[in-house]
């Protein structure tokens, strides 16, 4: 009976599905399911059609994706909310694979007319592209799939949290950026090479004005129109959220006025606007990806498999949280990727989620992905029927939806000043991610934020604030002498705090830092006295000095030389009065505290320094303790060995600071000769 | 006066020379200076030869290496030891630009023969092909200076502390098997395409093999035995370092020999054996660098400049570190800089140093860069005088003075096991950064084990220890629970430690983690509550429940249920007794005290989720405290802003937790209702 529980509770993590369809609350869920079903499933068609723009497919693929992949997140998927779907993102990441390896200039081929000088004028052969291009599109998603559910299978979930929010901020900021640019040659109805990679931004502009003489005015102002309307109409949705029964589904109509005004006035006929033509009813039959194309978009498929990941786990979180419900990462990971290869069969692109949709789905009572299958049948209805009716559409309308939905994502732009305000840093890391997306492209861009990312978090930790530690009076408290006024230092003891772990970055710092804190260099000392020893050498064997035989390892005081013989050597207390001509810079400390309670790690590096400094202080009769650290035992336990060996009044504390007071500052201060 | 002093003291600084220079002591450094440059002069001329290979331009450009950047470093270089020169890493590294950008493919042209069925035959123009090689060699050189100079103006020497040791180690070693491998060709005298990039090692090693066959045994036999002689004869060097006047310069008798006998048997005319050829007498006038080629080698030119750089100050560490002088990493950039601007322009290619000619330099008694003069006036004879007898030599044994000298590099691989002992992870750094640049190449990588570098810090800190802390009984003392046995928590109070900086990366492991030692979910509870409360609304409703109101804020206990209202809502004490049908996840802590003491930093996302974090432990009535938190004051006010506007139970205190005996845990077991 428990095993076959425990069975049913593996397989409803694996299909999230049977956890909640068996407690489905029909009379308070259906009708706001409905609702909201019909609502996003005409904006996903929509959106669909106009994302495929981005991939550079036909439309109709657009419908696909925007219908395959929501019913397999149906059985799979862990969030209630999620409006599975096409994103503007990740299908420009796609179409930018797509335009490297099937641009225009690869299917060129001889006509059948002449040129004037007998050569033969070579034109495009549009229908082999188009092939071309969507096998690419295919095997990418499909590609994408595999990547998640790989991820998901190893459980790498957890590697989409390096994508931090400042991060992502810059990065879907370029990629809107990227985003309307790449409809420019839509709206505008212009020529427009294809670029790719670094700076095919400033490229696509250039032409973009290099051929504005050509502007279809037409299509420009249908464009200009929709994305007026759909704009302020998103206004009136967002201020009359709670008077509205549902939000109005400005692009639907927009499209079918278009299509009505376009057919009545054959626009694409008498003015030359470029419309959307073709849209077959039905679907195709799954095909397989084109394995040999794997190679060659391996890395794009991943990076785009961890944004639409990440976007769609981010959005999914909001909701979760929202609703206090919860959302299963690495189980996510695998309904995106199956969504994916599914999809990808099936002749759609990427899947994902987008953030104004999943807010629609929501705000018009979306309870559970029934809503999801809802708006999968208004899809289908379009697919299998209205398609057609779509056909005198203008694209330059879908063009101006595509730019209209990218309004919360320019938004971004004023989160700079208020991370700016709360955190330099992270404002560095939006501003770097975005203008690299903008300046390389969007995958090297955001692999070049990422890697920056990384870089910013090593440089917090390089120049770790260090500060010399002073005593509140009658208390244990240990503060920085800094930002306090009454605490004071006790005589011949400094205690030295550095609060970020020691390894290779940072450990000549901190040696500077130390340095710097006792106010003496230990090396120098060192060099000065061996010089001065000689020196005093010297004068005994002239017999102008004298020196006191000291027993029983006791130490006699003499007027004004204290000098005495041990084991044969001689030793001399350097913070006495020495001979007059005898000088060594002046050591006013006799231990130095390292209190390492902040100190998460250390590395090889930094322990091979740290036994450096520990033995320049010992052999100039400074005894260092290391205070508050646990959690390193196996590597300061190596550092001790050396130190131990080599002399032994190092000590070496688990203890807090404050601990010190009794257990170790007091033995110093009984035990020090001053 | 002063002002006189202050200007002598920064040219002192820009021109080291004449801070060390007018205090030469004759008498005790002379000596010793003219032994150690003699010795080094000649290896370093041999060196010079055999390096050139590397960068596979002729052998009298590795002279002027030898030769011109002794001369500005002797004026600008703060370390007295270094043996100015070539360095076979760097060498390869201009080298495998050298071969991209010309290889030999670009200067194949039509031959005066004619092929068999009448087509042209193809030959080499090696004269074009060698003309361009050292065009971008140098050029290369040039830039490098450049961009070391860029780098010592701005003050960016601290950007080599990210090269760690075991980082470097792993590099030295990759790249001592690539130059093992690309002399190869040289030793077996195979013919061997150009090969580039990732993978390019096993290329190589591939046609190596493919061409076995074709083997010229004499250069073999005189490369074995070289390698042989030259290492037997360093390792006697070693052993005998002290009973040895001077290490036995090996290197110059092999050359002596080898040249004499192939000159006696004509070994190039009989056998077929690969000679130096051509060694002209004399210097070439300066030249410009080739600019069109800048934008093509920047990439390469910056990472070699950083890693000639890394490697000349990690030497001269060592030595100033063993003679207690100082290296100032900033000026040796300006001088290795401007010596590789003027070797550049002389014909000569990129010079730093190599630890095995320094460590004979100093062991032969160089106390200062006197003996790099003299070092460089050896070179200087075998340039104007000695060239044309070099001739003769063959190349294979100059190639195996190359691999003979790259032991050093490999006993690193030694240093593995050791790692492992000491710290994992440097230890993947090392294995990783060696690897990848066996496979990728040494340039991209150094930047693939630079970044895994990074990330290893990020994720080192990704994952911190948590620990609940626990009271040693009558100290103030707070250690973790797990490690001790004789410590306790305080009944109600949770304390947590988390030990690293809280940012992005790590931010949701640590909300489990709190989670995990809490003991139960604050947002779980706060919902299964709000349902309870619902049910005793309802059974108030229906009188099955009754309640107390209680005025002046004084709660009074009612037999068994705790209930009371207060402002007109109801409020109930959930941890006491509740009627039998209502049942909420137990709290058994009234307060969470979060010990930051070793957080070094937060970032904008982790005060976000602090805040929700907070907000979750608020609402059900658990009071949290942040102990010891100095330092991040700014991003941790703003968290407490938000709290305090939420409800006003939330307190911060700057205190170490040790303190919170007296300041807040008796005042949380004073205040608490149970």
């Amino acid at each position: 009976m428990c095993s076959t529980k425990r069975v049913w509770n593996i397989v409803k993590m694996y299909f999230p599905v049977l956890g909640w369809l068996p407690i489905y609350q029909i009379k308070q869920w259906l009708p706001g399911d409905i609702v909201a079903g019909i609502t996003t499933g005409m904006v996903c068609a929509l959106q669909g059609l106009a994302y495929s723009l981005l991939v550079n497919v036909a439309p109709v693929y657009g419908l696909y994706a925007a219908f395959f992949p929501i019913l397999t997140y149906f059985i799979l998927g862990t969030s209630r909310h999620l409006s599975v779907g096409p994103f503007p993102v990740t299908c420009l990441m796609v179409g930018a694979v797509v335009l490297t390896l099937a641009p225009d200039s690869n299917f060129m081929q001889p006509g059948n007319t002449t040129g004037v000088n007998g050569t033969t004028v070579m034109v495009l052969n549009a229908a082999a592209r188009d092939t071309q291009r969507l096998a690419i599109a295919m095997s990418m998603t499909v590609l994408i799939g595999v990547f998640q559910v790989a991820m998901g299978v190893v459980q790498l979930g957890f590697l989409v949290r390096y994508l931090s929010d400042p991060l992502v901020g810059g990065f879907t900021t370029a990629a809107a950026l990227q985003v309307v640019v790449s409809q420019l040659k839509i709206i505008f109805n212009v020529p427009v090479g294809n670029y790719n990679g670094i700076l095919s931004l400033f490229y696509t502009i250039g032409d973009v004005f290099k051929n504005i003489k050509q502007t279809n005015l037409v299509d420009l102002v249908a464009a200009v129109l929709t994305i007026i309307v759909v704009m302020v109409v998103k206004e009136i949705n967002a201020k009359f959220q709670k008077t509205l029964p549902v939000p109005i589904p400005i692009e639907v109509f927009v499209t079918i006025i278009d299509a009505g005004v376009s057919y009545a006035l054959n626009l694409s006929g008498h003015y030359g606007a470029g419309v959307v033509n073709t849209i077959p009813r039905g679907f195709i039959p799954p095909q397989p990806p084109d394995v040999s194309l794997f190679s060659s978009i391996a890395g794009s498929s991943f990076s785009t498999g961890v944004v639409s990941y990440a976007i769609a786990i981010s959005v999914a979180k909001v909701y979760a949280a929202k609703h206090e419900l919860t959302v299963d990462g690495n189980q996510e990971l695998l309904a995106f990727g199956i969504s994916n290869i599914f999809c990808g069969a099936f002749s759609g692109f990427v899947a994902t989620t987008a953030l104004s949709r999943t807010a629609i789905q929501e705000s018009t009572g979306g309870k559970t992905q029934v809503a999801g299958l809802i708006s999968a049948l208004m899809v289908f209805i379009v697919i299998m029927a209205l398609g057609p009716l779509l056909q005198p559409l203008q694209k330059s309308v879908l063009g101006g939806i595509v730019v209209a939905n990218l309004k919360g994502m320019f938004m971004q732009v004023l989160d700079i000043p208020i991370l700016w305000r709360k955190n330099k840093t992270d404002c560095f890391i939006w501003v770097f991610t975005c203008i690299s997306c903008i300046v390389l492209g969007l995958d090297i861009g955001l692999l070049t934020g990422l890697v920056f990312e990384l870089a910013t978090v090593v440089i917090r930790t390089q120049f770790p604030s260090c500060a010399s530690l002073g005593n509140a009076p009658s208390t244990d408290i240990y503060k920085n002498m800094k930002d306090y006024k009454a605490i004071t230092e006790i005589p011949g003891i400094k205690v030295f705090k550095c609060t970020a772990p020691i390894y290779f970055a940072n450990i000549e710092y901190l040696k500077d830092q130390i340095k710097h804190k006792v106010g003496f260099d230990a090396v120098r000392v060192f060099k000065k006295r061996n010089k001065a020893l000689k020196k005093i050498h010297r004068l005994i064997k002239k017999g102008k000095l004298k020196f006191t035989e000291v027993h029983n390892h006791t130490a006699h005081w003499i007027s004004h030389l204290y000098i005495y013989k041990y084991l044969l050597s001689i030793q001399i207390y350097w913070t006495s009065v020495l001979p007059v001509n005898v000088n060594v810079p002046k050591v006013n400390i006799h231990s130095l505290v390292m209190d390492f309670s902040a100190v998460s790690f250390l590395d090889v590096m930094a322990a091979k320094s740290l036994k450096l400094i520990l033995k320049e202080f010992l052999r100039i009769g400074v005894s260092v303790y290391i205070a508050g650290c646990d959690g390193m035992a196996c590597l300061i336990a190596h550092v001790v060995t050396i130190c131990v060996e080599w002399q032994t009044s190092f000590l070496f504390f688990l203890f807090p600071l404050s601990s010190f007071e009794s257990h170790v500052l007091l033995y110093c201060k009984s035990s020090s000769l001053t």
